[in-house]
């Protein structure tokens, strides 16, 4: 037995006991005659005393041979500590070794391993199994299996069953994305892995399980953007039987028992809001609502003047940034040189101080009086004190040109605070939305999304104003879960498919089993996809989800760790029935 | 809302009640003037009962129009039924219908939707989704759900750490049967499917997550027998600073544990056997205790008479048929024939009648007298009645004939109770077995497994003998988890990779980020994974893991549901550099 406990359990009553430990050699103080050893494990770290006068001599010896990282073994007596360290669990003993074992040694790692370390990211990713070493990284990892637990247990408890959906599947029309397999027996032909177990929770709707869920990996093969992985993990869910409504509260439930379980957090009833209103009043599908600055529209208080700009915009919209006026000039004009930058895109913003007697100072005051400017306090609920910016264009971009300027003030004020959690349901989603690159109307969630009822010969008049029962649940202005009602006849689906562009053929093709399916008797059904590393995330308080992700890989995809992926060999190939074409061959 | 109750919840108490329900339409007596319907959904079936007298003529006639497996939701008043049904849980009631919609309609099922079906496998596994929708298949992934969550809870009451290692890793040596990714962005490279998550759980180790459990898929690209999955789902878990001993402790306390929560059975301490022994006594590495019908060895006293083919044999051994003494001539000569079939392979059989007066009749009386004959009785512990089955040649395949022999009449005489449980620890396994192919020694549980003790040297003179600290887990002669202590210092390991014909360059390129993390301080460390298809198959009283899994595939991979795998465009291709290689282009 290597151990009769760990480095985080050893308390004052087990003082004079005989006990055995093994762990990681965290830092060593050798004044020849004493050393002291900090022993660490994943449970803690004990305080291990080697003394001249009480350690027998071959035991001195080896101690004094030890380094950072050194795997051993001791034993000894727990005795008292001198000067305690109520930071600790263990902080009122010591160890008093008289036997000691060296089970590994260690090189000297490449960064420290502390929780604040001199490693870099590259470094770090290279030598993982160092990093998870580290306290906050292993934090995380035991952080992320908490919830995951929460999760199972909380629907389990409401009668919903994890199944195991196939992960060898069939390349769907998004199949630009899809990762894909080639099958050695099945010459030619290749499965796919799945962006969504989609079809299968449905097919087991039809199937009458009534509430699945499944703990589930997705694969995307997309140009990675930060902290996008091509490998990530749902919280997947359906219900049969359900209407909107059933399905909000049932998870909302899960959310709240979460907030309470693994933050101690009680949240009133979560608000909802339509996805218009969301965009109407913070210019984004996911707002934040943690904090104000909401958008004020002030189309009627600033148009028909002399100022064009305005004039010819179809929308102006602005924000008060609490605080504000106390910018100085250049302030102000590095704002404007931010949102004029291309990820932003806005052309130029008009701002106005609001003094602290109440009057006025704007940019455009050639065009408009304290009145008029109050008016615009008045929309945009600034108080004195406050800068008022404003933008103006087309509604769409405006309103994220704005709304991005909104969430970087809400940082820079440090308004975003991490422990703070303000969920929202954004309901009334529209069903279809426009692409600019192909010029048509895509499926906005997918193309077994419900629209509303009575909306479906909408359709062929007005496309883009048909809503659909689809919904997301945004925490802290990131979206962690998405879902619908979704079609459940079999005429419905093939209007859909068929509005949006596959033929019957293609349709039959890809979708053909969820067709028949639908035939015999499928039930209503919805339901919702949680992305279980972005809410673990934000459950953590972080924003990063890589630091939740015990092996992740970089922004080319790749594990660098393993050096994965990586060539295989000609034989293997031929196996698969295959052969290279490299752009350079 | 769809529904106010399931169908498997109404009771006397809810008498009078108004209720809405909703599922499908399981039965319909239609007798005009009076319609019953069952109602089905997950939960159970609720009898309904459409009464001319009672019931709305627009309902009554709707009703009149349903079909089987129609989706209905129904209102109406809980009464007591007249003649209660005691086998059902709503047996005590019915509803009489008020209201009626049907939600969809259902064309007539291609096999029926009943717990016998007169569907076959094919049928069957082309609808998967009404397969799903009979209760004892979807009994079984419910209990699969049960399974998984009892093993996810026990293990984190006991500190271990669920965490998810990656889908898209790299390809090992035992590469041709991996499943390949293609990697569009990295031109020319691919990931492979994991067979195991080992070298990542070995890695947490490393890490110091001190205990880890994944419930992972795993994928095999082998030529399917029967039974197997190209993907399949692991319980993997792995210790650090653990002996054999604490691996072993630990995984019974979570057998017993799902044995006593999901069958309600208690097991004493599990016996252990070396793989010798096991062998010897069974011809088996996995054998079935619940039944005797023990090896007798023969040699000493069968040797040396005038039977030649005893004579020159490496073993002659026998087993007892329980009451075999009752067979006829005939059922004797086909028995002969079973285990001269080429899947066993035996060359002949030598049999003894032992008749109820205590004498024997052998079909090899010309060379042995009664004395003789008794002393085989006494060797295999056959008493009379009984027919003892004597094979003979060399050790290994002897063995095995024989182990199959035992476990067909095991099977024709029904010892193999499935609601009987007799888990055993199969330990000592060798580290090395031959392959006749190779005409080398492979690592037989994989390369990163200890040898006991000083056992490292034998590997030059007899590597045969070498036994590791490798350990099956066995219940009713299936094995259902394996493991071992693994190498944890670099040296060992890279000696290993030697002996095993890697060339440094091979076992750098495949696993220098292990040989790597082992030089950073690698604590002791070992684990075990179970084969969660089977071993929920074997909890739940049945042999065969695809009546455990959703959608299974079939034995040529194919997913004949979604139709999977199929062919991808030549864009798709072009995009991963690849170009089809097909044997008759």
């Amino acid at each position: 037995m290597y151990r009769t406990h760990n480095n985080g359990e050893l308390k004052a009553k087990d003082i004079d006991n005989q006990v055995t430990l093994s762990g990681w050699v965290q830092k060593i103080r050798d004044k020849g005659f004493m050393i002291w050893v900090d022993l660490r494990d994943r449970y803690g770290i004990t305080q291990l005393i080697f003394d001249e006068e009480r350690t027998p001599k071959d035991v001195m010896d080896k101690a004094s041979q030890l380094g950072r990282e050194f795997v051993i073994q001791v034993s000894g007596t727990v005795i008292e500590r001198e000067s305690k360290n109520p930071k600790m669990t263990t902080g009122d003993i010591e160890l008093l070794v008289s036997e000691i074992s060296v089970l590994n040694t260690s090189l000297t790692p490449p960064f420290t391993i502390e929780d604040k370390t001199d490693g870099g990211e590259d470094l770090r990713m290279k030598y993982r199994y160092l990093d998870i070493r580290r306290t906050p990284v292993r934090n995380n990892l035991v952080f992320r299996h908490k919830v995951t637990m929460a999760v199972r247990n909380y629907l389990s408890e409401k009668d919903f069953v994890e199944v195991e959906t196939p992960y060898l599947i069939k390349s769907t029309p998004e199949g630009a994305r899809d990762f894909v397999v080639p099958s050695r027996m099945n010459e030619g032909q290749f499965y796919a892995l799945p962006q969504s177990p989609q079809t299968f929770k449905q097919l087991l709707m039809v199937g009458g399980m009534d509430k699945y869920f499944q703990i589930v990996k997705c694969f995307r093969d997309e140009d990675l953007r930060a902290d996008r992985q091509p490998e990530f993990t749902q919280i997947d869910c359906e219900m049969a039987f359900v209407e909107q409504e059933d399905v909000l509260n049932t998870f909302e439930g899960l959310t709240r028992h979460l907030l309470k379980e693994i933050n101690k957090v009680d949240v009133e009833e979560f608000p909802r809001m339509t996805y218009d209103e969301a965009m109407r009043r913070y210019g984004n599908d996911k707002p934040d609502i943690r904090f104000g600055m909401e958008f004020g529209e002030l189309n009627t208080v600033a148009q028909n003047k002399d100022f064009n700009v305005f004039n010819k915009a179809e929308l102006v919209v602005g924000i008060a940034v609490p605080g504000g006026n106390s910018y100085s000039r250049k302030e102000i004009d590095k704002l404007i040189d931010w949102v004029k930058r291309p990820q932003v895109g806005a052309k130029g913003m008009v701002y106005v101080r609001c003094n602290d007697d109440g009057s006025y100072k704007s940019s455009v005051d050639k065009f408009y009086d304290q009145d008029d400017l109050a008016k615009w306090a008045e929309a945009t609920a600034a108080k004195p004190g406050d800068l008022i910016c404003v933008l103006s264009g087309e509604t769409h971009k405006t309103r994220t040109q704005l709304s991005a300027l909104r969430m970087e003030l809400a940082e820079r004020l440090e308004l975003r605070k991490s422990n703070e959690f303000a969920p929202l349901w954004v309901i009334d989603f529209p069903l279809l939305e426009w692409d600019e690159e192909t010029n048509r109307y895509h499926a906005m969630h997918h193309p077994f999304t419900s629209p509303k009822p009575g909306q479906m010969e909408l359709l062929k008049t007005d496309p883009g104003a048909v809503k659909a029962n689809a919904y997301d649940l945004v925490l802290n202005g990131n979206e962690i879960g998405g879902g619908s009602i979704r079609i459940h006849d079999k005429e419905t689906q093939a209007k859909m498919f068929d509005y949006l562009g596959f033929t019957p053929e293609e349709a039959k093709a890809q979708f053909g089993f969820l067709m028949d399916a639908f035939q015999y008797g499928a039930p209503p059904h919805g339901g919702i996809a949680f992305g279980l590393d972005r809410l673990v995330a934000i459950l953590g308080g972080q924003e990063t989800i890589r630091d939740f992700i015990a092996f992740p890989k970089n922004n080319a995809g790749r594990d660098v760790m393993i050096d994965a992926p990586a060539v295989i060999d000609n034989e293997q190939l031929e196996a698969l029935h295959l052969k290279l074409s490299l752009d350079n061959k």
